[in-house]
């Protein structure tokens, strides 16, 4: 472990172990963290020793098998386990997350622009015109494997979009906005870059002013997500006159957002903050394990 | 010099000197690198002198001083100069550049966006929705004052955005891409940010097909712009396929294009990034004295 | 307190409050954390009132006030209270920060070389020779003002040399492990440079062999800092074969130290690395109130 | 070409083209820029069609076949090529690069530490005890492979040492400062490490002052220095009070050279500072390339 982490050397005497379908006679809940496609091979044998599972693929987060098949260019093998499967997002999901057995826990992209963008939907933002979420995240969020895109000499001193309309990420986002939008569906543009940093997301949604819907102001869109998210541990919304910055939420589980409209373009900014590596993905991962187990949500996640 | 410019040790023994008048007999043609507001104080001399400026401050960039007083915050003071500063956009103006006095050289946003934008508007991409221009930018965008903001610290591992809907290089983008629309006017969200890095801008440019128009695609797109900067020498336009990033164009005098056409949500992104301390200022002025002078629009900018 | 640290945004209520002599009444241990210099107004008030100091300026640290006086330019105001400081590194005082009202809290420069030299300094190594120490620190190091020096532009794809020789700390250094060498005196040549990085800090130190002392090797040379250093909570000691870096000690309390013999050169080179915030500053500050309080060393700082 | 170097889009029509021996009847002067060993299959190739050689390898860097073995770990294939190869430094080479039909293009760490050391090798000061090179470099040094080390995640704020006193360019700087040693032999202790950026490498060479040597002076060490590189265009001293910094080199074909001496260590501090990519290779190689053709040495290198 102090191989691939070496910051935890002379901290840990934790091994690295091959999965072994035996040794989930000791498992109460697992983590999965493998690439797409990658947990369908073992999912069967977790959920038959009556196990349960935070898999942090995206294999089981979009309800419809021909979505996944769509964006992510690979069959659903399991697409009867996709009912039962819940998607992790806690500020969405709380009450199924506490007693689901197979949750399927959401990455960075997703979290923060859904966080960002619900109250919004939910008020029917979204409902007549196609939202535009803008992101960029740090290069972390491409994982470890040496890729020459990857490498610093590439990653400093640029930015790089890539995939725009065409990221796996994108039917998430629809399909947890439109739950949530009075017209039951939210048309997404996601356009994601890489940015010459190592940790962090920042998501730009732009929201058109429906026809007939009443102009907002900042405070009143403020008020919107205060109430929203009043009860949230790990969500900060900014008042009026200020605005997120990625390194505000380094290294915790917040999703920080604030709003701005702008009157001469009856356009609403939302904007969105958060740790890729924490809220993003493994922070996610421990605040769902606390909900599952019943102790304290925030455990090991607030010091 | 080589106080404020180290790497020029050795190079140069030019030295700084403060502005006199009776210095304006040796010139021919004066740069001025002043804040908005400050050129205003012999901008009358300079050209009284006969000799020509190619002023970098936005003090004469817009054609309307009631949006100089608006957006700046400031009063003009020499309204009547206005109707003969030609905007300094070899690309659009060149032929009264070429016999101009007073060029008012814009700066990173304005001409990455503008130039990205053009061909667009001129189709009519954006007589019926507001354009939203969604940009980042190395940090000496912010110049070299000692401020908190733009320390290392404060600038490194994050992204900040600022300014939405409100920054100055606004109603110049509106002035320029409407000049050239059918509908004679466009209306523009412009959403800058800070990048942890030194150089370079990226904006993305986000256009709701009208209702109508045709849908396009990302070759008939490419084909537009191809057409329209096909004799622009530095102009660089991506076939479908390849987008831009952002040191690319670092050190150089490019601006680089690229365009796709989300089918999804009929919206169209355009993605430009230029050298914001070249193309984006210096380079652009260089450009801008070459045509002036009459000598190869290149000179001193390709190697 | 949100302004100045951003990310405890709902993490704390706690406010900025001016120094007032009568809060002293509640408070058991101070933490006081100006510049040098600044302490001496108000050391005494504290003192008086019974409380205990842990004092990160540099004004108690050295136990000769004309030490003081030569590298930091300014007259020491109480040399009195030289005698009861305690210098506040607890791998070498610990059982007088125990009990010490007065505790002079070393930044970073010197807790990383004065504990990678220690080892060698009590065996002999630095008695004949000076030791050249090398040092290289994220700009975190200089703090938050707002120098141009600090800026993303000027730091950057940056190296920078300074104060050569004549660093304030490098007395200081030389203090310490004068106290732990055989001939009672040690010599320091210490070179400080500014990288372009935020957070971190190493130091490699180079002890030419004495004449006449054995040859060590890499192992006889981890066998003795493992030795030393074995009950050391923050203390690592890398085996033969492995280097530390920088940010393996980001956000943690420990210095990682290696060495190496160059046998061509009879040269021994110690590197240390270590998180100049925490080890270098607030962490060792924590570690020595949870001394001085007889709580467990590391309450706080390993989780 | 464009793939790999996107900034030349638009610039070039060169494309890459396997190596053919038929090729060479068109070239007067090659440049090979292969990997250590590589060069060997087909150096004889080249001399046997008489054109001349610029070789980045190391080669033909060593004089003694046997160092080559020793610090490369391969076998030398041409040893009786040593004789007539040139090492392409300049500044000590001049006169036979200039006839020289295969000359040894040294690399970033070999030119600022020879061009860093030559003046106080030439004086004695290596004489009598070993001179120790501590260096850092920019990633670049690493070239563009897909290695993990070199991912902006493990690169970015941090640094790492690594080859302490094995690395291969150690030889070649005690081979060309032991040539102008007045004892004939110097011996080096070279310590490199990657710091948290592109381009530019710092070498600080630390000489201890010889027993009986007088004490220099900061300005008695710039005079040195001074008188020695007076006609070299590409070497800059820095006056008594200022010392280099990476950025200042970056894309210049310039080494800066600092001298510092400390009376209290009796040691002499040399700071050098370089692009690694330009005077630390290509530009170098073409600096070569313009002295064995006879033109100004500084085309195509200073604008």
């Amino acid at each position: 472990v102090t191989c691939a982490h070496p910051h935890l050397r002379g901290r840990t005497s934790l091994k690295f172990t091959s999965y072994e379908p035996t040794l989930l006679g000791d498992c109460d809940i697992v983590f999965s963290c493998k690439r797409p496609g990658d947990t369908f091979a073992y999912v069967r044998d977790i959920l038959a020793a009556g196990v349960r599972l935070i898999d942090f693929s995206g294999d089981f987060r979009l309800k419809a098998p021909e979505q996944f098949e769509r964006w992510y260019g690979v069959s659903h093998q399991h697409p009867d386990l996709l009912d039962q499967a819940v998607y992790g997002l806690p500020e969405l999901h709380r009450k199924q997350i506490s007693s689901a057995q197979l949750v399927a826990n959401p990455g960075c992209y997703t979290t923060t622009a859904i966080l960002t963008c619900a109250p919004l939907a939910e008020a029917g933002y979204a409902d007549a015109t196609p939202v535009i979420i803008h992101a960029i995240s740090g290069v972390s969020g491409a994982g470890r494997a040496a890729k020459a895109e990857n490498l610093f000499v590439n990653v400093a001193e640029n930015v790089r979009p890539y995939r725009i309309g065409t990221h796996q990420h994108t039917p998430e986002i629809e399909q947890e906005l439109g739950a949530l939008a009075p017209a039951r569906a939210v048309s997404v543009l996601f356009v994601p870059h890489v940015g010459p940093y190592r940790v962090g997301i920042m998501v730009n949604c732009y929201f058109r002013l429906p026809d007939g819907m009443p102009e907002p102001t900042d405070t009143s869109l403020y008020e919107l997500y205060r109430a929203r998210y009043a009860h949230e541990p790990f969500v900060r919304v900014y008042e009026p006159g200020t605005l997120p910055q990625v390194d505000w939420t380094t290294g915790t589980n917040y999703v920080d957002i604030a709003l701005r409209y702008d009157p001469r373009t009856r356009t609403v900014v939302a904007i969105g903050a958060a740790d890729n590596l924490v809220k993003g993905a493994a922070g996610q991962a421990v605040q769902n394990l606390n909900i599952m187990a019943g102790v304290t949500e925030t455990a090991g996640l607030v010091f």
